[in-house]
């Protein structure tokens, strides 16, 4: 009998591969970025982090002064992951930290399996820390209680975790997330969710950075979560800036997102406007290093020859 | 039959644990940190990073010109993690990270068990990357091959994950490093670890944050671990910056550490110097949160209050 073997290497990539492709090799040629060995996990050169910083200094000059600033380190307490209910909507984005706590024993028949190949991870146990998967969801606990009018307003920045591996360098599997945070009645979240579109907007158009407004959905998990998504954009929960970064090969990449969540992580955490109803809460997130790709992609791999404007607004 | 239970909080803490829970929550009073349910992890406030910011560019002012700048990800590859070793010598610090890679069916299983109370770590698996435990480590595998004279240099800065729960504020689980190291032959890398400790040494003076400098060494696990600990000690590979938090109830938190690796990552990374010997490599950290730690303690909880030229170091 002969069996035909497909050599998965000889599939002939799609135009979209072969531009994600194209996109990281000439990242990774000029030094900007640097491969790890796992895919979207990249270093970051000098280079690369000037344009990230320029574009956090740019958001920490457009923040209102009434906001407070939080900042969070990459892991949070898995009581928190628990409560925002991630694991249910989208457990196949989630990390999840394991830890030794073994004997010397312990770690004797550990490095004995190693030795010989074999699996280690059992002899690890999962951690009272996940990794955080979006810059806001260790604030909503520390407001836990009454909010008052006109409710609380957030500046947060912090290393995301989603396990996306791909070779588009826009999907990384770990990056940095700006977000403003508010939490409050239904009509100041909604507000704050627009005027924030709306500064976006400008910044982008200052920064030269063409893009689309989209109505957008999150990427929810399973069959359950097709419905979900359906009922986030009918509602127009969310809204996202997106940039082309690969022209019309695809449908563009999100680099700033807005999002209303309702009740969400008031209900999650026990939040309440001053009138005892349920807190709603909105954010509008910046991906930056999505940013800083496609302004890269925009005005070239030498933030030096960038318009003069576009590298003043970054301090480049 | 009667038994006698022991009231585990009915223990009397020793005047060291008293101290560690007092500065805590005099660091939580003042809204400079802020408790997450997990024992060292720990949210920031503006006023806190204000300080780590500014020690972070007194680093950055004290960076030679040939020092290479890179940045890394909390996460990085499981296959780099493997070649350190650290799991034979640290495996109680360690952190490894999970996935979720099922389908529909499984999520449903998952969501079952969990909506049980049961565990559904148990449909996670080993991912493909691992938490940082040290800033450096990320950097050696991009330096596989030869490096020529006289050695890289290189700046890095990252967060950094340790798996060791304490009341104590200056043991976090999650911090940032910031590290200056050196490839290269045995001289220069010794060299760049004495230089650096007599640069950091100034830094604190000028800092007026009082230090002493003292041998130490790696808190290797297990009994094979406490030898290979003499041995790092007695060869006078590790020497450390040390700050007394706590008076003399402890020996001191250290804030700086120079290390001499020797051939350590050089042999596990294929690095060569130009005369085709194993590439020696040394590195001195810096812990921002530990350092931040320390001038709150020596100067106050207030640094508008500091001494003025301790606020000028920092653009304070």
């Amino acid at each position: 009998m002969t069996t035909t073997v497909v050599d998965p290497t000889s599939v002939e990539p799609t135009p979209l591969e072969l531009a994600h492709k194209q996109f990281r090799q000439e990242l990774l040629d000029a030094g900007l970025l640097f491969d790890t060995g796992v895919a979207g996990v990249y270093g970051r050169a000098a280079g690369f982090e000037a344009i990230v910083d320029g574009l956090d200094g740019l958001l920490t000059s457009m923040r209102p002064t009434n906001a407070r600033v939080l900042r969070f380190p990459p892991v949070f307490a898995r009581q928190t992951f628990e409560a925002t209910e991630y694991i249910s909507s989208f457990p196949h984005l989630a990390g999840t930290v394991q830890t030794f706590t073994g004997d010397t024993a312990d770690h004797r028949e550990l490095l004995a399996a190693r030795a010989e190949g074999r699996d280690w991870d059992g002899w690890f146990d999962p951690a009272q820390t996940v990794l955080v998967p979006a810059a806001c969801h260790p604030v909503y606990p520390l407001y836990a209680g009454t909010v008052n009018n006109p409710g609380a307003v957030v500046d947060v920045h912090g290393y995301c975790f989603r396990h996306e591996p791909s070779v588009d360098p826009a999907r990384m599997q770990s990056f940095r997330m700006r977000e403003f945070v508010r939490i409050g009645d239904p009509d100041v979240t909604e507000q704050h969710r627009d005027e924030w579109i709306a500064r976006a907007q400008g910044a982008l158009t200052d920064l030269r950075l063409p893009f689309e407004t989209a109505g957008a959905n999150d990427p929810f998990f399973g069959r359950v979560g097709r419905l979900l998504a359906v009922n986030q954009r009918d509602d127009g929960l969310k809204v996202e800036l997106v940039v082309r970064l690969y022209g019309d090969l695809d449908d563009g990449t999100a680099v700033v997102s807005g999002n209303c969540h309702r009740e969400h992580f008031g209900e999650a955490f026990a939040i309440t406007t001053a009138d005892g109803a349920v807190a709603h809460s909105a954010c509008v997130g910046f991906g930056l290093e999505r940013l800083a790709l496609g302004l890269l992609r925009t005005h070239g791999l030498d933030f030096a020859r960038w318009p003069e404007a576009v590298r003043k607004r970054l301090s480049l």
